[in-house]
């Protein structure tokens, strides 16, 4: 077994081929001045399982490309299993047609990634799991929540952990299970499909004097947990800790977050983070499943 | 029969479909602010053939991946045959492992166009006709040699015709046998494919006096253009020309050109084209290729 990591890796597949103690394979990776990528394995892979680490954070559809053109090299130079694991799913919120006509896109890609030779997808937190459907081999989504739990037990007391939105109850209900003393509660997001606006509907809780923990899969303009933290700053509450799997912190958003009040952010270091966010490692869990496939 | 045009189409949707009389459809595209695409088809296009444009100049892989989108969602929703026009292909440059391990992109990229839906693919130019083995389906590739020939008739007298290397030979050889009295020579280039060190070795040819025209595939940063044209110079050529398919000018490829002492330059416009480049237009060529697909 081989790991090797591509332009998106993050730098994961360092660390992780020390700890399941197995070959880390260099690529030879450039772009030419027109911007192509072009890449090329520059040891034997043959007869070898062969794990590939891409996430796939902006620029998305670069990374997409490059993993593509490595999946499909690596089987024609005769590889026996690719295994990609894609801290970040990219594309993954549009899974559905909201209106019609609309392109599904998380199938888009992941049926393209079955083709192309992916024998086996790894990945952390996908948007929706249902998702994974369009992927036509095996696949694993990896439940960060003792992650979550890890950095934050301890630090936070007698916690409220609130979900944005509906899509993220069951994250609040699994984190709070495991910290011990907790509630959540579920605020309810609207977003109009065609001008894409949002609205918040909260909920009564009595957050006064209380930790609050918000938590979400993708953090991407800060927009929505910058309105929920303003909201929940002015009910009373103690420190607001804002915890995500994939924060992307797209422009402003890191400032706007902290500008309403939040006290600390965290994210699993699923893509490169700025300062001011504190990275939970993904490595064990990685390892976990990595471990679990009994790879020769 | 429907025709559109993706965000890498350069407009040629809304001129092709008046000429060949067929409805321009719609469709609704944007980026979030994360930098995923997003398409949408506003309008039903069960049982027809559908024409969809877009060139894949850089980001090329922005422009591929929305193609995707567009090709699988166009079948999900009952298009008959889906025909793409891509008069620029990205990646055609890498068409075989010249270095072991190296990924044939321009195979990664076809295959994938054939297993999203994509039943007809019409190109212009690609860089070796061969590569289109690589694609699953029906496919043309164009020839633009007369669309050069219209605009250089008449401008240029007794001209030679350069081929800057063994590749673009049968192009020069071509454009040489419909413009009338002229000639045409080729450079040797080699490329030292670990370095990308580039060196020509020139061959005797008698240009003093004589109007050149050199004419090529694609160019990129146009070092290869600059450096024979600043050659044929020296040996006393008269006007020198420039001619190609696919001009991607990338940076200072442009300045660079001119200041090597070319009068002119001509690219088709299959890609967005600067100032200080005579545009193509590859309108009949698309239209008298559709018009020759019979679609209904």
């Amino acid at each position: 077994m081989l790991i090797t990591g591509l332009s998106g890796s993050n730098g994961l597949e360092v660390g992780l081929s020390r700890v399941v103690n197995k070959e880390l394979l260099p690529i030879e990776m450039k772009l030419f001045p027109d911007g192509e990528s072009y890449i090329r394995f520059v040891k034997d892979v043959r007869g070898e399982d062969l794990i590939i680490i891409q996430s796939l954070y902006p620029n998305q559809d670069k990374k997409f490309f490059e993993l593509l053109l490595a999946v499909d090299t690596a089987k024609d130079l005769g590889c026996r299993r690719v295994i990609t694991i894609i801290p970040y799913l990219a594309y993954a919120r549009q899974d559905k047609r909201f209106l019609d006509g609309e392109a599904i896109s998380i199938k888009t890609l992941l049926k393209t990634l079955s083709f192309i030779g992916v024998d086996y997808l790894i990945t952390i937190d996908i948007h929706k799991e249902e998702s994974l459907k369009f992927f036509n081999g095996n696949s694993m989504n990896l439940d960060p929540t003792k992650l979550y739990v890890s950095k934050l037990y301890g630090v936070v007391k007698n916690p409220v952990v609130v979900a944005p939105d509906q899509g993220a109850l069951d994250k609040a209900v699994k984190l709070s299970k495991l910290l011990l003393n907790s509630t959540y509660v579920v605020f309810r997001k609207f977003r109009d499909r065609v001008t894409g606006s949002i609205r918040h509907e909260v909920v009564d809780v009595d957050v006064s004097g209380r930790d609050v923990i918000i938590v979400d899969d993708i953090i991407s303009t800060g927009g929505t947990v910058a309105n929920i933290a303003s909201y929940l700053r002015e009910k009373g509450a103690s420190n607001i800790y804002v915890v995500c799997s994939h924060g992307l912190f797209v422009g402003e958003a890191l400032s706007k977050i902290y500008s309403s009040g939040v006290s600390r952010v965290y994210s699993l270091n699923t893509v490169p983070l700025p300062v001011g966010v504190e990275p939970i490692d993904i490595t064990p869990l990685l390892t976990e499943a990595i471990l679990s496939l009994n790879l020769t």
